[in-house]
C-alpha cells in the first residue's frame, strides 16, 4: 500500500516547499494554470493525490488514518484550444541525466495511450543545477525508450529533442507557448 | 475547510456501498471506465478526492490527520476520439427533479468554462427511485440555469433535451455509446 517511490516525492516535496518557497516546479505549473485559468486560455489542473482511507470520521469530516497510493495517470491534465493536454513534471538534481525511474512505469503507458488518441501529451523536466527546463513530448519520450537501454534520459537528449522552456516574469513557466509553436504554429489562440 | 455538502456526499456514499455493493451510479461508472481502457475505447478517470493534509508522518507515508476540501472541478476527465471529455455523475432520490444545490457553482462554471474550449462536457444523472439515468449536455444545462428561477430541474426537462442511458450488460452505463450519438453521429472510433 505505502510506495517507497511516493513517500520519497512526498519528503521532497515538503523539503522544497520549505527550502525554496513559490519555486519549485510544482508552484510555477499551478501559477501557469492560474494564469491560463484567469485570461481564459485553458483549464489545465492539478490532480489530487489518491489517498487510500482506513480510519475516517465522517461527523467531523475527519481523516483520522491514510495513505498515499500511487498514482494511475499523470499529475496534470485539461484542455487548451480544443485539445486535451496530459503531462506529468519531475525535478531533477542531476547535472548529466533524468532517470527513468522518477515517472512510474503506468504513467509512460498513460501518456502513451492519450497520446495515441490524439492528446497533446508530454512531461516537463526541471534540471535544478542548471536552472533550465525541458518540453519532450511523448513521441520523443516513447523514442527514447524504444531505441536505448539507458534507464536515465542524458540531457542532450532533451537539448537535442525537446524544447527549453525559458523562464518568463508571468506565466514563469510559459509551457503554452511551447504548445502553440509545437501544435499550433505559433498561432495563440 | 470542511464542507457539509461534501460530508454529506461521503456519507451517502458510504452507505450505499454498503447497502448497494457494486450497483451505485459511482462504481457503474468506474466499470465503464476500465472497461473502455481495456479495450483501448478511452481513457478516462475519475479524479481523487482532494484532502488537506495536516499531520503526516513521512517516515511511514501515513496521514494522520487530514480533511476533505471542496473539488474545484469536476469528478470524471479524459480523452475520446481526440476530444476532452469532462463530467460529473450524481444521483437523486427524488421522483420528479433534480436539485442544482448538488452541483458546485464552481463545478457548473468549470463545465461551462470547457464546453467553450471544445470538450464534450455533461452530467449524468441518477433518479434512483425510477431507476433512471440521463446524459444532460452543458449546453442544456446551460440553457436550464438561463431560462429558469427554479433550483431543481424537473425530470421532464431531462426526458425531453437529455438522453436517456440504458442499462447494459456490459458496461452497465454506456455512456461514451451517447457521445458517439450525440458528437459523432453513432459512428465508433
Amino acid at each position: 500500500m505505502i510506495s517507497k517511490n511516493i513517500l520519497l516525492q512526498f519528503n521532497n516535496k515538503n523539503k522544497t516547499n520549505f527550502s525554496n518557497r513559490g519555486m519549485n516546479l510544482e508552484n510555477d505549473i499551478n501559477l501557469a494554470n492560474e494564469y491560463y485559468r484567469i485570461n481564459d486560455i485553458a483549464y489545465i489542473y492539478k490532480k489530487p493525490t489518491p489517498i487510500k482511507l482506513v480510519d475516517v470520521d465522517y461527523k467531523l469530516g475527519k481523516i483520522k488514518e491514510a495513505y498515499f497510493k500511487t498514482p494511475s495517470t499523470t499529475d496534470y491534465n485539461g484542455i487548451y484550444n480544443g485539445k486535451y493536454v496530459d503531462f506529468e513534471a519531475k525535478e531533477t538534481n542531476s547535472k548529466t541525466s533524468f532517470a527513468l525511474s522518477n515517472i512510474h512505469k503506468h504513467q509512460i503507458d498513460h501518456l502513451i495511450n492519450v497520446s495515441n488518441k490524439g492528446a497533446i501529451s508530454f512531461i516537463i523536466v526541471r534540471f535544478n543545477k542548471l536552472n533550465e527546463n525541458y518540453f519532450l513530448s511523448t513521441e520523443n519520450l516513447k523514442e527514447f525508450i524504444k531505441n536505448n537501454k539507458r534507464k536515465s534520459i542524458p540531457i542532450d537528449f532533451f537539448r537535442r529533442y525537446g524544447t527549453m522552456i525559458k523562464i518568463k516574469y508571468s506565466p514563469r513557466i510559459d509551457y503554452i507557448e511551447v504548445i502553440n509553436n509545437l501544435y499550433f504554429g505559433g498561432n495563440k489562440s
